[in-house]
């Protein structure tokens, strides 16, 4: 048997900032170095990917990705801001964090709950 | 912003065992008395509701519920066993603990992250 724990930030009017979903596209920019690719990796379209970052960017109120035009690839580069590397790595560790403190209480009320039948 | 935390407990094959469904309906058994009345007020049929405790009780391996013939109302009474009212009691423990710390969490890292635009 095992717990599950499913975090995500709404903003206050209850729209989703940040969850599961926002994670691994923001995460796969940090990869790739650009939306275009990352977009592919996660079978999405640009157009919708580039939209689910002007949505966070408005509801969070700060600038989540930048853009460099050119580069030796010649197709410039997208990257994160600093805020939002320093957010994605915060968020990360505390969604970590809430794993294990639920694997730890799970395992404290397991033994006494469940006798067979 | 708002953070928000969803927990639930999956059997070995990865089927649900507890969360915010079942949670509810166990909880209307226990403040209605019976089943039938719990899967009326959350707007289930009876067959659904019985065939989901009949489920849980399969994948916990413990009964759940104890169901009493006739009683003074005539119609009998469904109770939930003594092992998982322990257990729901934990387990909604663990759900407000899980908020609590989240919320905590998250001020910690909001405001260092969130400059405005």
């Amino acid at each position: 048997m095992k717990v599950h724990v499913k975090i995500w930030i709404e903003d206050d009017e209850g729209e989703c900032v940040m969850g599961d979903g926002r994670l691994e596209l923001l995460k796969a920019v940090m990869e790739t170095g650009s939306l275009k690719e990352a977009a592919d990796k996660l079978g999405m379209s640009y157009r919708y990917a580039w939209g689910k970052i002007q949505k966070m960017e408005k509801r969070l109120g700060m600038r989540v990705m930048e853009r460099q035009k050119g580069g030796k690839e010649g197709g410039g580069r997208s990257d994160l801001t600093e805020e939002m590397s320093a957010f994605i790595e915060s968020y990360e560790k505390m969604k970590s964090d809430m794993d294990n403190i639920c694997i730890r209480e799970f395992i404290k009320i397991k033994p006494s709950c469940f006798r067979k039948i």
